[in-house]
């Protein structure tokens, strides 16, 4: 089974994508829609929380760990690669980075993210490791996860709330941008609209996919094992507005189960 | 010791209101940071977080409770009363119903609050058993929070999504607006602007210290026991974004230290 886990429901972007890239995958989902959202939480609080449940999903038999959510990915990865090395573990930060790095012309790349997540610096740093030459400008967005969460995805004014967030973006002629959240790609479309049609959009969920299938055919006794056609969704809090956001982007096929952390 | 917690940063409006009302009381406050907010989440999650802030604040040596989340006070408020029985407890909704009601003239009231505490019906109920004449128009605003934790308070943004949040409230005519949350204080300014100065507006912060205040001048034995020149400011989280946010609402005066629930 492929274990994903994320702060919330923005995982699912992740989600979509592995039943889209592998699906022959089994997914065992975690979303902590209890503690939701970790974006602007503490480092040390982030990191407790991204331990309790990448536990959790080893416990119910995940063979590999995703980590579906950038600012765990930004803040938890080395902690939990070192506590859990006895299995594979992926973020979703490098691969998007690679994909950046790799579709950049003009040197500039775009980054957004939760507060943690760019003050993590942890883009930058991985894009200056690639090519220092590369001009990184970053932007947090604190406001995107809430509105996604609303389900305010075409409103005027999750519009104007983009425009202000993007525009440092633009000014600075950044050609890729990367959309350093997974609540992000619900929003794809304004973005682009925003951004102009020749600025290249980097989804990370897509990204770590493409990585993850890579590694599962280079080792192929570990992609016999994540094989299943057992899907399971558990959060740490199950609201009917939960189940339904889930029902809408799944067309009902989605079942969320509730599981206590404590 | 007069023991206060809340989701996160907004119960300070309520620490504030005693401050002002009540200079002789010692606070210990607890703000559960790390796993704000509350709003959005489920009942019996709500309800569990809630009590182990109480227990906190009573292990800390709060001889009353204060609820200063509205979430909390129309989810956890029954359940807390009989669990710490030995204490007493206040909650935010009962005084703002009170002073609604003694306001309206129209007997038309609107409630804004977070989707948790509208999905409760406790306002509505309230008001009702005190004159079930009276309209209750409710409507749960969820993006304020977020909003006010950013202090995007006189943004055109926010000044855009409270209109669409209140549009409803003003077509009904209530003559009576209750901020069901203890964030909202801090745009009562602009909700003035959109609502007309012709509609009174209820801050459950001030209510429910005012009523407090009675209590203690009734029960002379409590009011000696909570007199200390000793506050205590504690969250599950401790971030820079939030020392910086509290320090600008208090002249630098409140220092806010880390407490870990787990």
């Amino acid at each position: 089974m492929i274990g994903i886990f994320d702060s919330g429901l923005g995982g699912f972007t992740v989600v979509r994508q592995i039943i889209k890239q592998l699906p022959e995958a089994g997914i065992i989902y975690f979303g902590d829609t209890a503690r939701t959202p970790y974006g602007n939480k503490g480092y040390e609080i982030i990191e407790g929380f991204a331990q309790e449940d990448s536990r959790f999903l080893i416990d119910q038999g995940a063979d590999i760990i995703v980590i579906a959510c950038n600012t765990a990915s930004a803040v938890a990865y080395p902690g939990l690669k070192e506590k859990f090395s006895s299995r594979p573990i992926f973020e979703v930060i490098s691969p998007a980075v690679k994909a950046a790095v790799e579709k950049t012309k003009n040197k500039r790349i775009g980054v957004i993210g939760t507060r943690a997540t760019i003050n993590s610096g942890m883009y930058e740093k991985l894009i200056k490791a690639k090519d220092k030459e590369i001009q990184v400008i970053s932007q947090s967005a604190p406001l995107l996860v809430p509105l996604v969460e609303e389900n305010w995805l075409k409103r005027p004014e999750t519009k104007k709330i983009l425009k202000k967030y993007l525009l440092p973006l633009k000014q600075k002629q950044v050609d890729t941008l990367i959309l350093g959240c997974t609540h992000y790609p619900f929003l794809k479309k304004i973005i682009k609209e925003k951004m102009g049609k020749n600025v290249e959009l980097i989804d990370s969920a897509s990204e770590v996919v493409k990585t993850i299938k890579k590694y599962l055919e280079d080792n192929p006794n570990i992609f016999s094992k994540i094989k299943s056609q057992k899907h399971q969704f558990y959060v740490s809090d199950l609201t009917p507005q939960a189940q339904s956001l889930v029902s809408k982007w799944f067309d009902n096929k989605v079942k969320l189960e509730y599981y206590n952390l404590n």
